[in-house]
């Protein structure tokens, strides 16, 4: 029995039919946008939103029943999980205020394209493995903001409370300056002053202002200056390891090539262990080098 | 006859002119884009855009004619068939509304530049050949942004219609978003709410205001971590095969080289010269051991 | 006693907690940016202020026992002296207008978290080290900011003195314009002159209206490419100085695994050991030798 | 005498007394930008800079002398060429409309500091290098400008005189368009049609305006995509450029290094020619491998 059901779960048809109920599925979610379509052929969407629901379900029960006596199973891969959770949520009793969790799980089906379609998920997975080496550098990015965004309250708080009226305010402040995003205007407002400059559309807001002439583009310009440069460092240290990655993943694919050619050719072989040898040779001749230098000036 | 052709389409002067026409052609439709300059002197433009046309015609009955026997081979050069179709449009008995396709077809005479010069046909070629490697991020990212377009259309299209109004204005105010221009305006209308912030100059659009001082923020900074988290790795993708491919063609080279020298000897030969090499190997070590001895009793 | 000093400062547990008391150090400085919290719980969090300040206090007099007889060997480590400045700052008997440096050095504790954490210490010591290797493209940058704020004050400073009033605002706009910020603004001011465009917030600002509608673009456009050239520079050098290093690193502890290695063999069993190789080689030479015309008969 | 002029010329002290005075030319027009201090120190300036101008023809002349009899050769240097340059403009007999073309000199001498310091000079030299390497892909995008130029001015001319009226208005407009900045607004005006979008300030334009809601979506993103696209690639080969030319050096680093050991090490060198013959060996069992393949398959 559980064979039976691996065999459909391994098969391409099986395969290519689940891909293409999720791309109906993405439609299907898309055209509900529209809400002049809902009001003409809305009974018709809900209708097959719940086909691809339950042809979900069973995907997953074959899948289940794929693993025989180790139904468990199918929970060590990760993606099997995040399907099961996408199903799920639309089968819980909720509804009222969290029909936004229903639907939102309703439009992350389409996500599982990624899951569906394993060239996707090996870039995604290398997407998410990227991160603990980007970790570090996030926490010196975190820092810059957090001491950034105190001195800016402080300092700024009281003249412009729309950008810098709390620690938070001010951290989206300069998340939008190192988008290199109108960070022009926050600047002059505190070079002019919010009397000003930039409370014209907001005259109402309780406020202090004052101008800070040197101080404004200092702060500013050595913000962007210091957070392009971690920005950098970041980029730059994504690139390399990503390269280290491909050239070891090179690596071991020809070390695997090697091998396998070792099998089969014999004449090849011998030649390739003489090659060995002669290496070997070389390394000795490079250490017995060092050797003769130490030796020397010692 | 053919072997008569051939040579002229393979002519430097040939090609140098057929260049001149292509950049005479680029500058004539130039010229004809000043309603000035058309009205005082469009019969000679459209005097020489004829005769830039049968100049093209010729030339590409001379490479048919260099074909010989097989005219049909011409068509198996993709940059052939480019410059037959920008030619042969010319000739459709098309008019009145579909007058726009023959403009165009003039406009892209000016992209021929790229089939005239080889160099620019393998950097086109190159550009081409990158796109496959590219569609798998590519795909994820169009996952990305149709997700947020959904959901963005859901949650912000009755406050702010005009940017989230549907599935594909959603779409394009999310290109504008990685694009990071205006996306601050885009989300201050959900912070504050479309009857606060950016509709003055569209009072009367048919609108719910409502605010999302939390969701729009967390929406947009969310959008532009992870579109510019992909946009690197496909960034960094393109770099490292594009080095992978250089790498390559230098192996190749290599190679090329070495099977170069390889015809010209026999297997024996070769046998031979590593056993004089070993010797001279053995003979070197022999003073080799000679001479440390000496130097470690010195 | 210096002994059990070091023992107590190297403890895991104590480094712990002076990450704690910084991520503390932290928390309590932001909590000082709410006003409202100021004034109920203004009392309690000047008192934890008092408490970390001691703690960090402690923490140095902790590690100059650690170093015995020499207290001064504390000072050799940049990262102890920044940290002694930022505990001793607020000892001074500073105050009134000099209030704002005592706060900075409370703002800058967080910035301990670096001296506390190895890795951030050696990625901010990665950085600190990248600058001298910018430095003279940073001199290139700066002298097309001087060259161009100079031509830019005497060209448009009459035109519009917001933006090109005299050389220090010159370089601002520059600086804007590299960020490609508002840069069109700044050109169509000149473009069209002040009296068309641009001054509609500022009309009593004394200036010489005046039109370039050609030396405008050309100024901007060629400080953008000039600009945007010598920054990949910089960032390409960024690049491959990032990778030299970390493959010299590599280098380095391929080296130092082989000098391991050799510590315990002598010179004269290398020779042995390469003698050898020598034989087995020419013993397999000829075992290939016999299969190869063997082979080429078969 | 040529060789007490070169003496002076190579001097330390003489080139920091030149890199000291082209510090004071940058200095003192950057003071002249001042008007204030123009009026009250003009005269003071006036001279500095005369005697700026008077040590440059010294200098001049000096390095001219240390040729000795083959003055001309000074000007086989191109950053001679250019000191010479800016020196002799300031004595040109032109005045009046010209007088900018003097200023522009004086402000150029800043960028003497260039070829008074070997490292800038070797920077602007690569920067300088690298341009032909861009040619092509420099060649692909202005075609990209040109095509898309041509069909904005024809399509979006009429609407949009101000971004569109011209073949040249419409170049500029693209080259803001690919530094996103602005190009909503650009898009927009063609998206709604100039009657309800973008004209406020200049209502009095003549223009004819329609909508192109499709186009022009299609129009700005296929021009951002490819534009970027072809960026990208100048990108990459200019990085990979980059560190082909930096590996280069250093193997011919390398090389000298080895040249260099070579010739005062005696038993190295033996060790050495072992390696060297054993590299020559393994390269010749590779050669026998591909051999033995092909000689097997035939």
């Amino acid at each position: 029995m559980a064979e039976y059901f691996r065999k459909i779960v391994d098969s391409k048809t099986f395969q290519y039919f689940i891909i293409g109920v999720i791309l109906a599925a993405g439609v299907i979610v898309g055209l509900e946008t529209y809400s002049g379509l809902m009001d003409t052929h809305g009974d018709l969407l809900h209708l097959l939103d719940h086909i691809v629901l339950y042809i979900f379900v069973v995907e997953i029960l074959l899948k289940i029943g794929a693993k025989g006596s180790k139904p468990w199973e199918f929970f060590n891969d990760g993606w099997n999980v995040f399907d099961f959770i996408i199903v799920a949520v639309c089968f819980l009793p909720i509804g009222g205020a969290y029909i936004a969790v229903l639907r939102l799980a309703r439009i992350l089906r389409v996500f599982r394209l990624v899951s569906a379609l394993p060239k996707l998920q090996i870039l995604v997975g290398a997407l998410l493995k990227s991160i603990p080496s980007m970790s570090y550098v996030g926490i010196l990015l975190f820092l810059l903001f957090y001491i950034y965004a105190v001195i800016g309250t402080f300092m700024f708080g009281q003249n412009d409370p729309i950008h810098f009226g709390s620690l938070q305010v001010s951290m989206m402040t300069l998340f939008k300056t190192i988008t290199l995003e109108g960070w022009i205007d926050f600047m002059n407002i505190q070079v002019y002053g919010s009397n000003l400059y930039g409370y014209e559309n907001f005259p109402d807001t309780v406020r202090v202002p004052s101008a800070h002439p040197f101080a404004a583009p200092i702060y500013f310009v050595s913000f962007i200056l210091l957070g392009t440069m971690i920005m950098l460092n970041l980029f730059i240290g994504v690139i390399i390891s990503g390269m280290e990655e491909t050239n070891k993943e090179e690596e071991i694919k020809e070390l695997a090539r090697i091998r396998e050619e070792l099998k089969n050719i014999t004449v090849e072989e011998e030649i390739n262990l003489i090659a060995e040898d002669l290496n070997k040779i070389n390394e000795n001749l490079k250490l017995l080098k060092n050797r003769i230098n130490t030796t020397h000036r010692a």
